[in-house]
């Protein structure tokens, strides 16, 4: 391995540019070598800013000898066949959430992975966000006593095209999934049931496509911790993302940052700034420390901080959350298989 | 008539006193004029401190002619029949939350009220509150667009004695019962389904007298909106008390204050003061607007701002909320009968 | 002394009307028996509501048996001969701020009650705030290590008639003395030097009273600190009162509560409610506070929390300021005699 | 000029680094070609890390062909004699501040941009953080309504090296001149006199050297506002950063951002986190928005945005603080030549 990780990055869509420019401009050590994604044009304007190669196949550039690490930032179908060829190659991955929609194909992919006994590191970003990671830093550090309750709020600023929600697995598996891990994260415990219910309040369109778009989820974990959370796909007041949790000695929450700390104060009241557009200018130190981990989990050699079966889990509580929705009560974990 | 409206409070406990001392001492046009307790020396030390006189029996106040009104502030068990006799004297009667633990209890009294026709206001106080309230305003006003989701954050300081909590009616009907309101009062919507989920986290004693400690709450209101409630006996750090509404137009909260403004810096962060107490320090401004709005209501001749339909809808929640948690599942409020 | 300490109240304005409403109703172990004012309305209208007698004449409410303590809430050029004839009674005396605006008058107020022995509070409420308060309390107890800064900001939220601006004093004795007294609290260091600057920005027509309607200040304490403080007559929004310590260890800094703590939030930011309207709103803490602790010092025979030196520095550094600005220089308070 | 605009930068300590590692990897259009310094290893690591040449002299950075802009980011005292440089080679330059601590120096230096016609933009970054930059557009958008007052608070989290210090020009050339430059920028009104106080509280090898660690100011601007500003060279807490502005429709003001948005509530009360450390992660944004900005003047030609007279305005400011101090008394900038 060179002193810098090279880097193949996987899709050039909006989060496989985010990651490719992230890769080769802002973290120290890491390298962007090559790209690929299905649409040349992509491909070649994201390697042509960057100074990366573009590689033909996806499988040319996993094999690559400048590839050290394959970054998988494509469509959610193309993921599973990725992470079997990246195994295969014996290659360190980074893969963008969720593994797959299909439970079944998560485990075909991660049985590939574990059988290859290569390294996994699952995006779930908002783990390294500082404000949540203090959160789940104070509660694992017994700051607020046992651990009762969790509150998750979740709501983006616009919901995504008709067409990416009818692949999107729903508002559960694309949205939702987040915040299932923000839970396991923040807990340190499995969720047990999972309790769903939403409602089209948005986009009718929405509804038609068989999606929701408004929803809360009541998670049981193992502990005995109860989880709330609330999702919208539609905040115009930005994008919004609190966590707290709630013990026997206090409660620790994350806020939300504003755009600016500037307030103006007239006879009407005071004003404050809006909320960060979206995950890009609310999350880009959560991306950066995300690189970060995963560069120092491929020098170490492991173990990785967000695996294979953190991707699994979220999936499970999200098909649990469908189950829940249609079925009209609270779907245990287990019953997901 | 006279000038000022003379007011009875039947009750002297922390709850009467309180409502006494108010009535006597801070809202301009009422004035305290007997008080009753079962226990004489409660009434005693009221009626000494303010200026009122003592009266026998609870008949003995109700029927009394320096009594306009009667304040009924005493155990839950005695609510309806004083209730009764109230409406059978023909006067306005503001009576403290729940009306009654048993449903057929709460009709008996609502219909004498009925029959009488004479005016009740129930004591949510929390409506009152100036930064509750103007959550409501701002829903109502349309300030958020169409409403989708409401969160309601009310954790108590500290549990009550066991002995209290074995004849409460169980979190859901003694303090959840306020948020049942709340939620009502800031949608405008009544309540079609309660999912109701809790554990006993805060004391093991709780949960041997039939009850839970911590709760989670899921309402469907009639018009389609989902009200979310997380609810503790014990939040060691203050009363936490926290509304917010979300719509397509935007979203508005009432956070808590402090006891204080006060911020120290120094190299390990922010240290601010910690939340009030409880109810008198929080609430203060909230009962003062209640009897306020109690006077123009006297004057006035109605209608209620706070009527039986308004105690009775809260409970039955509160019902339905316990058979959630006994059948694990969803229950709609037309169950409860 | 009877029980409660029975308090004589000497003028009916705006101020001598809530200090009387406070003593009457609010505070355990006080007692209001008489007031006085030299419009006989005024004091009806005070007395009639509060239960109280009205005396004839200041003399007679000073010497009454049943008025243990003489509160001076009358104008500020009766202070003066009230404290006097307050003294040769040989009773406690509250007197509100400024005592005089004539140095060589202060010196003959304090002269008479040492000379009686008699214990005298002056009304610097704002020491009682419990933000501002803690601000003190973080100092004293070393929490900001040595104390380096302090920033006062002190607006009012609008003028008062320029019939008062006339004989007030001019900002720095009227306004601004709450300010000074303030520094010396928080800082618990002598005033040694003023710089004052200001201007005529609100109104002309207090520029041709010979007055400002905005200032800054800046004090040298005899200890090294530095304070600045700034003053406008009107903040439109509201009554804006920040007092900000700052030293070796970090600062504390006591900021402005709203209205209400509810926040509303769309596209086009946040918006917040107003700061309280003026000093019954935002000080009614610190009043009530005052009062329990006059009702403290009287009770165990002093000594007084706010003493006549207080009330004569506040002026001596209010004096200095004005003839900072006339001369335009930094002015040594031991130049004012 | 090719696509890019090629930079040179003169100077690789810690600002010129800073500057390096932002032209050449997050302003998109920017280029970083060469660096200098008179450590060639400083320049060399400098170079490496970001892809650049290394010029021998500062002659051959600035007449190099694959240079289009200067940057002089080297100590103060070579900065005339690098802007005369950059002037006869014709190019558009960016210049640190201060300018000089020398007035004839500044004038001389500036003398030749104008000579020449070249385009210079002095570093006032300050100006481009979002939150003092809303500021500013508020005042200038009459948000305020007439401008009466600006509060700033400036504090370093810890001082500078002893020998840097006694070459900085000293607290107001050095620290308060950026604050200066701040008022100028809030106000739109130039600077008309200044007084300033201050103590050595920090460390007594400030006062040896002939410097102030602490200090206040005060501010009349042409048009007659007043600006306050405190400084400390050290602030236990971070990097405290404020500016508000008061008018006669209200006021704003740019708070200070926290590292994490997470609180934590206990028994004690609530814990925020720290304040940014320092420059780097505090103005990040500016920094930026600064490069930008100067990207947009040369591909326009100008006008330069913060030009040589903004820069020596802050230093005549900062030359009248220190007579001030000196002579005890206010000073008008226009005895400052």
């Amino acid at each position: 391995m060179s002193e810098s990780i090279r880097i193949g990055v996987l899709g050039c869509g909006r989060i496989g540019r985010w990651h490719a420019e992230l890769i080769a401009r802002r973290i120290p050590g890491l390298a962007l070598s090559q790209v690929f994604d299905v649409r040349r044009e992509s491909a070649d304007e994201v390697a042509g800013g960057l100074g990366a190669a573009v590689a033909s196949t996806p499988e040319e550039l996993i094999e690559a000898d400048d590839v050290d690490v394959v970054a998988i930032c494509s469509s959610t179908d193309t993921h599973v066949d990725l992470l079997v060829a990246g195994s295969a190659a014996g290659k360190p991955i980074f893969c963008e959430k969720p593994l797959s929609l299909d439970l079944a194909e998560v485990d075909r992919g991660l049985a590939a992975v574990g059988d290859a006994g290569v390294l996994l590191q699952v995006g779930f970003n908002r783990r390294y966000d500082p404000s949540h990671r203090e959160v789940r830093q104070r509660v694992a550090g017994g700051d607020i006593g046992d651990l009762h309750l969790v509150r998750i709020t979740s709501r983006d600023p616009a919901p995504p095209p008709i067409a990416y929600i009818a692949v999107s697995g729903g508002i559960f598996c694309d949205m939702t999934i987040h915040d299932f891990d923000m839970a396991r994260f923040v807990t340190g415990g499995e969720i047990e049931e999972v309790y769903a219910t939403g409602a089209v309040r948005v986009d009718p369109a929405i509804g038609e496509a068989g999606d929701l778009d408004t929803a809360v989820v009541v998670l049981r974990h193992a502990d005995g911790v109860l989880t709330t959370i609330d999702n919208s796909r539609q905040a115009v007041y930005g994008y919004d993302q609190r966590v707290e949790a709630f013990g026997s000695g206090g409660m620790v929450g994350s806020e939300n940052a504003l755009t600016t700390t500037t307030i103006l104060r007239n006879a009407s009241g005071g004003q404050q700034s809006t909320l960060p557009d979206f995950f890009r200018e609310r999350y880009e130190m959560s991306y950066l420390a995300e690189w970060e981990d995963f560069a120092t989990m491929v020098r170490n050699g492991g173990p990785s901080p967000v695996d294979g079966r953190d991707g699994r889990e979220a999936l499970v509580a999200g098909l649990a959350a469908w189950r829940s929705v249609r079925e009209g009560r609270p779907v245990k974990t287990s019953e997901i298989t």
